[in-house]
């Protein structure tokens, strides 16, 4: 960056640089973090919110740890940009979450410095026990850190990782850093019960008195008679106002500290430099808060989580005239059904905005169930619901509902309960690259029993089968549909039932049939006129049902057509396309298929427009790779 | 039951009957329950140490709670027996996991008692607060009731259920059925990190000095100075000491209370009575031991947890003249190649005996980990350790292996890590059912990236290929094979590395080609001996790897065949001859494939051999299958 005017960080190339400053120079440090991260976010958009929140952190934990051998397993990965600035990444920033550019969460082949992948939450504390564990088979004494958020504690595998910790008491750190933002929501309620106890035992007047009180007893105890038999009372109360808010920790066989104020870089150093000495599980408690130190950020509720390029004084992005997101259209339908049907409730794990739930959320809050970062219990809370007659429409991302796999498989549909899935994020995402596409959840719902898959290929249809899954009786329903904007049609006046297994074909043509699913018919639609200008004349199908198929079209279709291109925004091992092989290897053996989707393998990130491409699924692609089938010799 | 000489349980057909018993009887209900119990499990095998520990619980709640508006939510299942027997369905226990006969787990299509069903773990209390929250919309006023074991506490998705209902405040009752026997282990580690807490506090004096210190403290506050003092003291060393065992759950938001003697019933009647009129989350700790009342299940390790049929006076099962079974084939490869190879580990998720890690455990205990239910951190875990080069061998049944499906995809493939994943129990089980056939692994593993799978058809091949997995390098890689007998082959000398993605003829015909994986290939090969007798010449090939595939095989047969059938123990949707109809569409689309495997539907229970013939997977149904399809007209 040769217009860098900062006094310390244009010399830090990598951690060495930064420990070699003294103490005293962190704070300014930090400032300098803080500006070149507004600056550059500001210029590409990006998580925001986080890193603003974990400057002080990083700095701190860079300075104390002999980073990289000594290893910071960051939890998520929204706060890892202060990271990849004091890791050599500085100059690269301005291409975060771009094609070729940084990641915009961790990655181990990105830098050394980046011990872990991350992208999924509630990770860090089980790779971070797995890292000490193979440190101690090695003989080898270098520290181990995981870095969490409050957020992350709402999910069970974090408890399954602080559970094993306790019990192989192996020598690392967990730093919690607590910015009471459980759920990334505008509207944000406490999710995770531990708070409101943190925040009674905190507040509590009889802890501190206590506290104190237990301090001078040990001196002076004829003098405090009646506020001991105060205190005492409160006891048989209820032991909770004498508890410190590690209790748990403590119970799970950490040791405790905290909570510290988690701004304070040199009171955090001095911090650090205590616990990195001691012996078995650490837990360390900050309190922090997302957005710190940018005013446009600490002022929004949702502290600029996710941001698009914005301005840097006003904190404030170019308003976009384009159509409304699928997330939106979701929301507001779910609420419409909602309103006229009093059985049907909403269930998110912690992104009610980024799933549209909002929505229900602000017009119906009594419908409206954020569980944490808590997927498999969402779906089998959702399971619960379902015995007594109630239709959860769960909305969970397409990737994040791996973590429920199991749960939908053992709770839904072993018991045929009727639970609606609602995917957002499925195909290709876009900047949040590969551990954020949705690229497989075709492939692992279809090989559950009894389950129903749609995938609608624009906003009218989105509303038609969210109304037909919701009428749907003893199966599990999923929509999937990716993230990023619709079509802009005029809107249908009412949702209408489509009959399941259903496809409708919306071009018609001789030479070749296209069947596609989701918002690739539009772009099938489109390659078809290109092939058209070719002289090929293409047929399109909009299949809509991935399971159960639609067997009347395609034994039609097989009659029809010699050759049938497949064409969906999913992996195609396992997919859409190998329903219609194992149909076709029944009916129509002798119809040569050719699958089209996603690779296997993990598609970077990029713009939507860019991964498609990429992928030969925008038109032109898709029109390449039919014009190539049509014409071979198969 | 014609010759029930007992006196209560004879009249009791269902909890109506029991809740008309006077108080003073349930002790005798209870001797009748478990001499019913013992006898009938004796004759049939099944899950009884779990059973016994739950009988008065059992019969208390069915006591005091108006079951089956009531509900009483079971978790995982194994302790349901005595629920079986005072809710109509003792006279058909005797046909419990057999074909057509009663579940050994929980199912709402066998009772309306079976409120949520069961079979895999933590999932009572999710399930549990779903009802809750539905009842509350429904404005009816029923009680719900979860009942777990302190192993399900190890799971996170009990921790998640916990959180949400801390936080969601609905009334509900957990009952902890606390028998400190976390993993199914005859060497059974405390693998919940809070048992070291419990007995700390527990038996910590300062807990109960200063409960009673407290006490007085209020009233004669003079008289204690010299013990306050010195509580004081404690204090300042640690708070943890005057904690009560039920800190966690309260800092949860659940009222606690406990722990009490699980096993007397009058006195479970009269706390179940209290509480059950309570509002808000509540959580009732029992202190139960498993096996209870049964003196050789008292004796033993593992507590007869599951049993096959045995003496009722010894408790001993006659000896199995049958060869070791895969499990142990596994286990004792697993213990050989890790004492040449420093960097292997084992992992289980609480089933040290079931995936015959215990044979590690023994062999090397520094060497095995057992991690609690809890497989969402056994892969990341795994995952941390081979960052560090390190090579962890993960065994967890393969229905069990659904609960990390995303750990699998986020942590170990994106990341190119070497983890190896060893599946029992995959395909048909037998009597345990559909909650644990390992019906889809092939499918959910298939669509991830870079793993590979393999399936061995003999114990030799699962030597080696446990040999080949632990030699490759970033990448997961997974073996599977069902539960029950190997063959009784010689063991070869030395294991020995398979080419990756390569197959092995094991029988040349000319007529079709049968393409098998797994146990399959010696059913395939029996089928082709009796195609042979109605002259129809079948290949059969041991395809060994469903990931990559052997494709220069594949090319070879395809050309030398017009019809190949694929067979596997796994779902047809997405497994192994989906791979191969992706396959040849793009290579030999003129090639006909008959897929079979399992149906895409849930399989029953039974024994194997009668599941095998039911989905036509043994020699004769593959036989008719292969000679329906070689006389067809495709």
């Amino acid at each position: 960056m040769d217009t860098d005017q900062s006094r310390f960080l244009q010399h830090i190339h990598d951690p060495h640089d930064l420990r070699k400053l003294d103490v005293s120079s962190l704070r300014t440090v930090c400032a300098e973090v803080r500006s070149f991260l507004v600056d550059s976010v500001s210029k590409t958009g990006g998580h925001l919110g986080a890193g603003l929140g974990a400057v002080e952190l990083t700095v701190a934990l860079h300075y104390v740890f002999n980073t990289p051998d000594d290893k910071l397993v960051w939890d998520t990965g929204h706060q890892a940009y202060p990271h990849k600035i004091l890791t050599g990444r500085k100059d690269r920033l301005h291409t975060i979450r771009q094609l070729n550019g940084l990641s915009g969460f961790l990655r181990r082949d990105e830098s050394e410095y980046d011990t872990f992948g991350a992208g999924h939450a509630n990770t860090a504390i089980s790779a971070a026990l797995g890292m000490a564990t193979a440190r101690d088979f090695a003989k080898k004494d270098y520290k181990v850190v995981a870095i969490v958020g409050d957020g992350s504690l709402t999910g069970g595998m974090a408890y399954e990782g602080l559970n094993n910790a306790g019990v192989l008491k192996k020598d690392m750190i967990v730093v919690l850093s607590d910015n009471k933002m459980v759920s990334l929501s505008a509207n944000n309620p406490t999710l995770w019960s531990l708070h409101n106890y943190f925040s009674e035992a905190l507040t509590h007047p009889t802890y501190n008195k206590f506290k104190a009180n237990v301090w001078d007893l040990t001196g002076k105890l004829d003098t405090f008679g009646d506020r001991l038999r105060s205190v005492a009372g409160k006891l048989e109360r209820g032991v909770k106002a004498v508890v410190t808010p590690g209790m748990m920790f403590e119970a799970m066989g950490f040791r405790y500290f905290g909570p510290f104020n988690g701004h304070n870089v040199v009171k955090l150093v001095e911090i650090l430099q205590h616990v990195k000495e001691l012996k078995g599980p650490i837990l360390l408690h900050l309190n922090t808060e997302k957005g710190k130190g940018y005013e446009p950020a600490e002022r929004d509720a949702s502290k600029l989580h996710g941001v698009t390029p914005f301005d840097k004084v006003t904190g404030q992005s170019p308003k976009s005239s384009a159509p409304a997101a699928y997330t939106k259209v979701f929301g507001n339908a779910l609420l419409e059904i909602c309103r006229t049907n009093e059985r049907v409730v909403g269930i998110t794990a912690a992104m009610p905005d980024g799933t549209g739930l909002d929505i229900l959320q602000k017009g119906m809050p009594e419908r409206f169930f954020d569980v944490g970062i808590a997927e498999q219990h969402a779906v089998t809370f959702a399971a619960g619901m379902a015995t007594e007659g109630y239709v959860p429409v769960v909305a969970i991302y397409s990737t994040f509902l791996q973590r429920a796999f199991d749960q939908i498989i053992h709770d839904v549909s072993l018991q045929d309960l009727h639970v609606v899935f609602v995917m957002d994020r499925a195909g290709l995402v876009g900047a949040d690259g590969p551990t954020h596409h949705g690229a497989l959840d075709l492939s692992y719902l279809r090989c559950i029993p009894n389950m129903v898959i749609m995938a609608p290929s624009d906003e009218n249809e989105l509303r038609d089968m969210l109304y037909t899954s919701v009428q749907m009786k003893n199966c599990p329903v999923a929509i999937r549909y990716p993230r990023g904007n619709s079509l802009g049609l005029p809107p249908k006046e009412r949702m209408e039932t489509i009959p399941v297994g259903s496809s409708v074909s919306v071009r018609s043509g001789k030479d070749i049939a296209i069947l596609a699913v989701g918002t690739m018919v539009q772009q099938a639609n489109q390659a078809a006129e290109l092939l058209a200008a070719k002289g090929i004349d293409a047929e399109v199908v909009n299949m809509r049902f991935i399971k159960p198929l639609d067997t009347a079209a395609l034994k039609d279709l097989s009659a029809r057509f010699r050759k049938i291109v497949t064409v969906e925004e999913n992996s195609t091992v396992g997919g859409f396309g190998s329903a219609v092989l194992e149909e076709l290897a029944v009916t129509a053996p002798s119809v040569a298929v050719k699958l089209h989707g996603l690779p296997d393998g993990y598609v970077t990130q990029g713009t939507p427009a860019e991964l498609l491409r990429l992928t030969k699924l925008d038109a032109p692609g898709i029109a390449e790779v039919v014009a190539a089938f049509h014409g071979s010799t198969r």
